[in-house]
């Protein structure tokens, strides 16, 4: 059997059995394996990873508890913004964008960036004037909207609080981050990654977090690894986090899993940084580590056995 | 004597003695040897690295013949839209804004965002909103305008082209990339580098480069480098080039010297990518590394002895 595997995440941060109920946990859990899925349909018929990524991260964008695509958070001032970047191994090609608000799954449009616009990054309206002359059709404001992100933001909204970004009450210091992403390897060998977020709920002043940096929130080369990152962007933009684990792997000889550990588990702690990322290598080993309570998670290898978890253990 | 130095850069690209004039190349000495100076008069009074290469970036973005601040080219919309970023060695800490039009000098709202925004990286008119409640105060449009860079727009406003970025007439397949940036090592041995760009001209679709992106056109790490870049932005990215260096240090246990010269000279120059950048390690060594025609560039060690340099050798 020809070697592929994938890998996704729906965001980490202080998620506990405590705060969830088994109706949400089940959708939650469904939800990942419909993204598995989606990626594995391609994967097993030969296709390539950088599909296979694509597919999952549309899945999980649509799916409205995760913080993409539909079910984005609200800014400070009302609006979605929302950012996505992915990159493929082989040429070490890829694209981004930031601060979009109309196009239903902006992981597409980091896409066709990718290799239509000669560029790797654009961002806010003039990329939605790209996206326009490549045919993307423009989403109405409430396409993102879902009740339970609204109710949020306006709880927040008269305050400098930015940090929530699920549905869950939280106690002070508690924090979720809201990012999805995929990892994958086809039988072709080649490793890709791309992420999706909606961003930090209240969130002013046009902040960006790690998703759309490429080295910080996404990295792919067929040398080493693929990752995608969720946390608290601003400490894994400073740690440059995927491109990290990468070097660590190519420069240090450390494996897939030694890599992980030591960035996520001690560099990341050390700097307070909270979060997590997937990371799966050209043998198709997977890890999925995360320093915070919890993150969504799920994966297969090439036997199609679909695995999904969110507590720590 | 105490060891401290600085290394400033104003782009690199097609710059070739066939190209220029004498008036044009003394000014441009004279504008670099003066960044070198802001530097040089914190550094040598005990001064802080990061103070330095603001004020050496200052000094830069105020001088209209560079790409940045006053200056800066013209986007397809006939705007001006800047980028720029800094970062301190020792704790890691890093600021950048993307997509601003109406600040005399980027670098110092980079500076303000990484010590007063909680954020690492804003955008756009936001950012110029965040800019406004820290006091900046804004220019008005003309006062970016040069009337070489509003001919070189008129030139190629009404194509596809958009990489031309000194006025010179060029040939197809020259490229300049017009960006400034320093790096700084001070008394106490901590490191920083601060990078600036008016981006491209004629660009269009809010296009982001190396600039803004810490790890790929700016890093500074106490346990190795501080690196500013200036080239073909993409390639920077996708190569995450100004940590690379930092990483074949720290991981793999080159020289600067050795990692400079594979990055820019082997690596880039396989992908493609066309450009340079400015290195400064713990101990004060400088490197200076491009592999296009020239980059503009000086330095100093803490003997105050300034060099200017253009082309090749």
């Amino acid at each position: 059997m020809k070697n592929f595997a994938i890998a996704v995440h729906g965001g980490a941060g202080t998620i506990l059995p405590s705060l969830m109920t088994p109706e949400k946990e089940f959708a939650y859990r469904n939800a990942l394996q419909s993204a598995v899925n989606a990626g594995l349909e391609i994967l097993k018929t030969g296709g390539n990873s950088i599909d296979a990524v694509e597919a999952a991260v549309i899945s999980l964008e649509d799916f409205p508890l995760f913080n993409a695509g539909c079910g984005a958070v609200f800014t400070n001032n009302g609006t979605h913004q929302m950012d996505a970047s992915i990159m493929e191994g082989k040429h070490l090609e890829a694209g981004a964008v930031s601060g979009i608000s109309r196009i239903k799954n902006p992981v597409q449009l980091a896409r066709v960036i990718k290799e239509k616009s000669g560029h790797v990054y654009l961002c806010g309206e003039e990329a939605e004037v790209f996206a326009q002359t490549c045919g993307f059709r423009f989403e109405p404001n409430d396409y993102f909207y879902t009740e339970e992100r609204y109710q949020q933001w306006l709880a927040v909204k008269d305050t400098d609080s930015y940090q929530l970004d699920h549905t869950e009450k939280l106690e002070k210091g508690e924090k979720k981050f809201g990012t999805v992403g995929a990892v994958a390897l086809d039988m072709q060998g080649n490793l890709a990654a791309a992420t999706s977020t909606g961003g930090m709920t209240n969130k002013r002043y046009g902040r960006i977090g790690d998703t759309p940096i490429i080295g910080a929130g996404t990295y792919a080369n067929n040398e080493t690894c693929a990752i995608s990152c969720t946390g608290h962007g601003e400490f894994f933009i400073r740690a440059v986090v995927a491109y990290d684990i990468s070097c660590l792997m190519q420069y240090k000889g450390l494996t897939l899993a030694e890599a992980c550990q030591f960035v996520v588990n001690d560099k990341l702690v050390k700097m307070g940084g909270e979060g997590g990322l997937i990371a799966i290598d050209t043998q198709g080993n997977i890890q999925l580590p995360f320093n915070s309570d919890g993150m969504y998670r799920a994966w297969s290898h090439a036997d199609g056995l679909v695995q999904t978890a969110i507590y720590k253990n």
